[in-house]
């Protein structure tokens, strides 16, 4: 099944201890949107300034991705955010936000958007997210958020929650929406807010997942050379919800399998700038970090050794 | 197969957001071996003064552990600690630390922990470590350090890591001994420093496992209730090296295995202050906490979707 992504495409300015670009492409829609056509059938709401140009384009055209709901907008620039990031990459320091053509974005969805299964809101404003979740008939409902609008728009946040099937944040915001420092009662918390799932992203210590009766958890794919950690985050997001869509189930089997596949995506989108690395990639490619990822987690009850049987 | 510990009996004064207590049994020797001691016959190398009355000796005793090798020092005080953590109960703030007995500790072993074929050097001075080594002739020998030995006694580290098998440390260690912020890489590093294994405690991340042919990581079993987290890691380190030594195998499913049931007893340690949880564990308790920690690690191949395979 198809799935819609709304949220950011946009140009980064980066800075990482290996290297530095000016304008890269970048936004939450675009990583998510290239992971997820590895899975299935992708459509982006979102906008875009004329400096959007056809080099941009042919990321998403090359992988199929349906910009029929990606609005342009003359005489202005996309999104741009700028940061930098130190040796541990855990974190990214803003340096410049400038929100551009997002500043008045009203999504209008298209007659086939507003039908389209499987639906992610990429992280922008919440009330936002709300607007377009009513206008999507979708059977499931996936979202991000970030800390920005925990603080500052927290209501809004909480009335978009209410609406959404899956929510999928980091370690860091889990604990503050909840206000509560251990994270499987934090999960516990935000499981009564709205999402029937938790998934949270943990980085390079992997992700979990909550639902009232199950609990997965899983570490990262081991990298030596993580390059670039922008938008690992909706790059995992996109592989699990692209699976999901793909399969067109949401059992528990299916559910932890995207988040073995979210996990992969993420891992080869930090080895390069923007989707060099993701773009570039074979299916072969994934299934065998797939594969690695059940080797390395992979243990059996054996024998329990005498003293114990005591 | 029988395993010997070496490290501190000691008592220790501690404040959480849930409690506090002034003078408790704690010491690495003390959690290693009472976690070792569900899977093995464990003897303990320490030195005390004459506050270790009954009431602490009965915690050892209850739990069949050999005392023979522990020395005491009249007129003279145990080791203690004092420290403090906050709501994230990741940091301990250490606010007092006293040698006392242990200034002028030379462990002096008898002839039948010198033929104990499994050795656990605890966290104390590598140049310690090494002198307890060289007096064993066990066939698996691990250790622990800490930070302040990386940074104050690096040559002896260096040469206390050439003679063990296994280095059993946090992430924040290993980053720091390997000078290193990938943890991959600095594992990599480790691994020509000695050690043939490398374990890594990662707290509420879980643990991850490091040899030259093979990568192992596992997330922490879930708690909501954290109490307590002093001792975590060397009662890791006891489950996990009772376990292979009751095994007597060093094989990667045993390995594998051993660092379940070390984070299964981690698990039960940070429930309640010092060995109070610990003591009362029933077997069935433990192995309940390694089936918990198999499903919730689980998952399968499942069907690759549609666009997978394009």
């Amino acid at each position: 099944m198809s799935i819609l992504v709304v949220g950011s495409v946009a140009f980064d300015g980066i800075k990482t201890p290996f290297g530095e670009r000016e304008k890269i492409l970048g936004g939450s829609a675009t990583y998510f949107s290239v992971a997820a056509s590895f899975f299935t059938d992708v459509r982006v709401v979102a906008v875009v300034g004329d400096d959007f140009s056809a080099t941009e384009e042919a990321v998403f055209r090359e992988r199929q991705i349906d910009l029929s709901d990606l609005e342009r907008v003359a005489g202005q620039k996309s999104f741009y955010w700028q940061g930098e990031y130190g040796y541990d990459l855990n974190v990214a320091k803003t340096l410049d936000t400038r929100l551009n053509v997002f500043a008045d974005f009203k999504p209008k969805l298209s007659d086939a958007a507003r039908k389209t299964p499987y639906l992610f809101l990429g992280n922008i404003q919440p009330q936002l997210q709300t607007e377009v979740r009513q206008q999507v008939a979708a059977k499931i409902v996936a979202a991000d958020t970030m800390n920005y609008w925990i603080s500052n728009a927290k209501p809004d946040l909480l009335e978009m929650l209410k609406g959404i099937d899956i929510l999928i944040i980091n370690d860091a915001e889990a604990r503050e929406l909840a206000e509560e420092a251990n994270l499987i009662r934090a999960a516990k918390r935000i499981l009564t807010m709205g999402p029937k799932r938790l998934v949270v992203k943990r980085g390079e210590y992997g992700a979990a997942m909550f639902s009232p009766t199950s609990y997965f958890a899983v570490p990262a794919y081991p990298l030596e050379d993580v390059f670039d950690p922008t938008g690992a985050g909706d790059t995992f997001a996109g592989g699990f919800m692209g699976y999901i869509a793909a399969c067109d189930s949401a059992d528990e089997a299916t559910m932890r399998r995207a988040i073995i596949y979210g996990s992969v995506m993420a891992s080869f989108n930090v080895e390069k700038f923007s989707c060099e690395r993701l773009s570039k990639l074979s299916h072969p490619e994934i299934t065998a970090r797939f594969r690695e990822l059940q080797k390395i987690t992979h243990f059996e009850e054996g024998i329990a050794p005498q003293r114990l049987a005591v």
